[in-house]
Protein backbone atom coordinates (compact mmCIF):
# COMPACT_ATOMS: atom_id res chain seq x y z
CA UNK A 1 0.00 0.00 0.00
CA UNK A 2 1.15 3.75 -1.02
CA UNK A 3 1.00 6.34 1.60
CA UNK A 4 -1.52 8.81 1.17
CA UNK A 5 -2.13 11.94 2.88
CA UNK A 6 -5.58 12.20 5.45
CA UNK A 7 -6.71 14.39 7.27
CA UNK A 8 -6.95 14.29 11.56
CA UNK A 9 -8.35 16.69 13.33
CA UNK A 10 -7.93 17.04 16.99
CA UNK A 11 -10.16 18.99 19.78
CA UNK A 12 -8.82 19.90 22.77
CA UNK A 13 -11.92 21.39 25.24
CA UNK A 14 -12.42 21.44 29.33
CA UNK A 15 -13.60 18.41 30.97
CA UNK A 16 -16.98 18.45 30.38
CA UNK A 17 -17.34 19.16 34.63
CA UNK A 18 -14.91 21.68 34.86
CA UNK A 19 -15.66 25.86 34.40
CA UNK A 20 -15.07 26.98 30.87
CA UNK A 21 -15.41 31.04 31.37
CA UNK A 22 -14.55 31.29 27.69
CA UNK A 23 -17.43 29.60 26.80
CA UNK A 24 -19.77 30.82 29.30
CA UNK A 25 -18.42 34.53 28.39
CA UNK A 26 -19.48 34.32 24.88
CA UNK A 27 -22.70 32.76 25.87
CA UNK A 28 -24.30 35.00 28.36
CA UNK A 29 -22.18 38.59 26.98
CA UNK A 30 -22.47 37.63 23.37
CA UNK A 31 -25.52 35.24 22.70
CA UNK A 32 -28.08 35.53 25.41
CA UNK A 33 -27.45 39.50 25.12
CA UNK A 34 -28.05 38.78 21.67
CA UNK A 35 -31.42 37.83 21.83
CA UNK A 36 -30.52 34.45 20.79
CA UNK A 37 -32.28 32.87 24.22
CA UNK A 38 -32.76 29.16 22.15
CA UNK A 39 -29.29 28.29 23.02
CA UNK A 40 -28.95 27.20 26.04
CA UNK A 41 -24.93 26.37 26.24
CA UNK A 42 -21.65 26.89 25.01
CA UNK A 43 -17.98 25.10 25.53
CA UNK A 44 -15.05 26.52 23.74
CA UNK A 45 -11.98 24.75 22.32
CA UNK A 46 -9.12 24.27 20.58
CA UNK A 47 -8.96 22.42 17.37
CA UNK A 48 -6.01 21.24 15.75
CA UNK A 49 -6.36 20.23 11.69
CA UNK A 50 -3.33 17.91 10.90
CA UNK A 51 -2.50 16.60 7.30
CA UNK A 52 -0.45 13.02 7.94
CA UNK A 53 0.67 11.11 5.47
CA UNK A 54 -0.10 7.48 6.57
CA UNK A 55 -0.95 4.02 4.84
CA UNK A 56 -4.21 4.46 6.40
CA UNK A 57 -6.60 6.36 8.16
CA UNK A 58 -6.31 4.72 10.78
CA UNK A 59 -2.60 4.63 10.80
CA UNK A 60 -2.71 8.61 10.90
CA UNK A 61 -5.45 8.18 13.37
CA UNK A 62 -3.13 6.36 15.78
CA UNK A 63 0.04 8.60 15.12
CA UNK A 64 -2.02 11.39 16.20
CA UNK A 65 -3.25 10.35 19.14
CA UNK A 66 0.36 8.98 20.21
CA UNK A 67 1.60 12.23 19.26
CA UNK A 68 -0.85 14.63 21.24
CA UNK A 69 0.10 11.81 24.69
CA UNK A 70 3.56 12.12 23.47
CA UNK A 71 3.61 15.60 22.86
CA UNK A 72 1.37 16.91 26.10
CA UNK A 73 -1.06 18.57 23.33
CA UNK A 74 -3.47 18.53 25.99
CA UNK A 75 -3.09 18.26 29.92
CA UNK A 76 -4.92 14.62 31.18
CA UNK A 77 -5.79 16.28 34.11
CA UNK A 78 -7.91 19.55 32.93
CA UNK A 79 -9.35 18.71 29.02
CA UNK A 80 -10.56 16.54 26.91
CA UNK A 81 -8.86 15.15 23.59
CA UNK A 82 -10.98 13.56 20.34
CA UNK A 83 -8.72 13.05 17.51
CA UNK A 84 -11.35 12.74 14.18
CA UNK A 85 -10.90 11.01 11.07
CA UNK A 86 -11.88 13.53 8.26
CA UNK A 87 -13.04 12.23 5.10
CA UNK A 88 -11.67 13.27 1.96
CA UNK A 89 -14.98 14.10 0.55
CA UNK A 90 -16.74 15.74 3.53
CA UNK A 91 -17.31 18.87 2.50
CA UNK A 92 -17.14 20.49 6.00
CA UNK B 1 -43.11 18.74 16.52
CA UNK B 2 -41.74 18.96 19.88
CA UNK B 3 -38.20 21.15 20.15
CA UNK B 4 -35.50 19.58 21.21
CA UNK B 5 -32.18 19.88 22.59
CA UNK B 6 -29.20 19.24 19.68
CA UNK B 7 -25.48 20.02 19.38
CA UNK B 8 -23.93 22.07 16.79
CA UNK B 9 -20.09 22.54 16.34
CA UNK B 10 -19.14 26.02 15.38
CA UNK B 11 -15.22 25.81 14.10
CA UNK B 12 -13.62 29.05 13.04
CA UNK B 13 -10.32 29.15 11.35
CA UNK B 14 -8.41 31.54 9.39
CA UNK B 15 -8.32 31.27 5.62
CA UNK B 16 -6.58 28.67 3.29
CA UNK B 17 -4.68 30.91 2.25
CA UNK B 18 -4.06 33.15 4.79
CA UNK B 19 -0.81 32.27 7.34
CA UNK B 20 -1.59 30.54 10.82
CA UNK B 21 0.60 31.37 13.25
CA UNK B 22 -0.23 29.20 15.69
CA UNK B 23 -0.84 26.17 13.74
CA UNK B 24 2.70 26.93 12.14
CA UNK B 25 4.62 27.09 15.68
CA UNK B 26 2.67 24.09 16.81
CA UNK B 27 4.04 22.28 13.46
CA UNK B 28 7.71 23.10 13.76
CA UNK B 29 8.97 24.13 17.27
CA UNK B 30 6.61 20.89 19.02
CA UNK B 31 5.72 18.39 16.51
CA UNK B 32 8.58 18.40 13.93
CA UNK B 33 11.64 18.90 16.86
CA UNK B 34 9.24 15.91 18.65
CA UNK B 35 10.19 13.59 15.50
CA UNK B 36 6.63 13.42 13.87
CA UNK B 37 8.12 13.98 10.71
CA UNK B 38 5.02 12.58 9.17
CA UNK B 39 2.65 15.63 9.51
CA UNK B 40 2.67 17.74 6.61
CA UNK B 41 0.83 20.48 7.93
CA UNK B 42 -1.39 22.03 11.27
CA UNK B 43 -3.87 24.67 11.09
CA UNK B 44 -5.54 25.49 14.39
CA UNK B 45 -8.68 27.08 15.06
CA UNK B 46 -11.73 28.12 17.61
CA UNK B 47 -14.02 25.47 18.40
CA UNK B 48 -17.76 26.41 19.64
CA UNK B 49 -20.30 23.94 21.16
CA UNK B 50 -24.06 24.77 21.66
CA UNK B 51 -26.37 23.28 22.71
CA UNK B 52 -29.73 24.64 20.96
CA UNK B 53 -33.36 23.99 21.40
CA UNK B 54 -34.46 23.79 17.72
CA UNK B 55 -37.51 22.26 16.33
CA UNK B 56 -35.11 20.13 14.19
CA UNK B 57 -31.77 19.81 13.40
CA UNK B 58 -31.74 21.84 10.40
CA UNK B 59 -33.29 24.67 12.35
CA UNK B 60 -31.20 24.35 14.81
CA UNK B 61 -27.84 24.32 12.09
CA UNK B 62 -29.67 27.75 10.47
CA UNK B 63 -30.59 29.49 13.57
CA UNK B 64 -26.56 29.14 14.57
CA UNK B 65 -25.38 30.20 11.18
CA UNK B 66 -27.57 33.35 11.19
CA UNK B 67 -26.22 33.80 14.73
CA UNK B 68 -22.45 33.61 13.75
CA UNK B 69 -23.50 36.42 11.28
CA UNK B 70 -25.75 38.70 12.96
CA UNK B 71 -22.78 38.69 16.24
CA UNK B 72 -19.96 38.61 14.24
CA UNK B 73 -18.26 35.12 15.78
CA UNK B 74 -16.15 35.24 13.18
CA UNK B 75 -14.26 37.74 10.92
CA UNK B 76 -15.45 36.95 7.26
CA UNK B 77 -12.79 38.73 5.65
CA UNK B 78 -9.53 36.81 7.50
CA UNK B 79 -11.80 33.26 8.58
CA UNK B 80 -13.56 30.59 8.02
CA UNK B 81 -16.48 29.56 9.90
CA UNK B 82 -17.94 25.90 9.50
CA UNK B 83 -21.10 25.23 11.08
CA UNK B 84 -21.57 21.62 11.74
CA UNK B 85 -24.79 19.26 12.45
CA UNK B 86 -23.46 16.14 15.23
CA UNK B 87 -25.45 13.41 15.52
CA UNK B 88 -26.65 13.08 19.40
CA UNK B 89 -25.24 9.16 19.15
CA UNK B 90 -21.90 10.31 17.66
CA UNK B 91 -18.88 9.26 20.16
CA UNK B 92 -17.22 11.48 18.77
Amino acid sequence: MNPGSYTIEVIVENKPLARDPEGETIHHNLILKGGYSQITQVRAGKILRMTVKALSQENARDLVKKLCDDLRIYNPAAHTCQVRIIEPNSTV
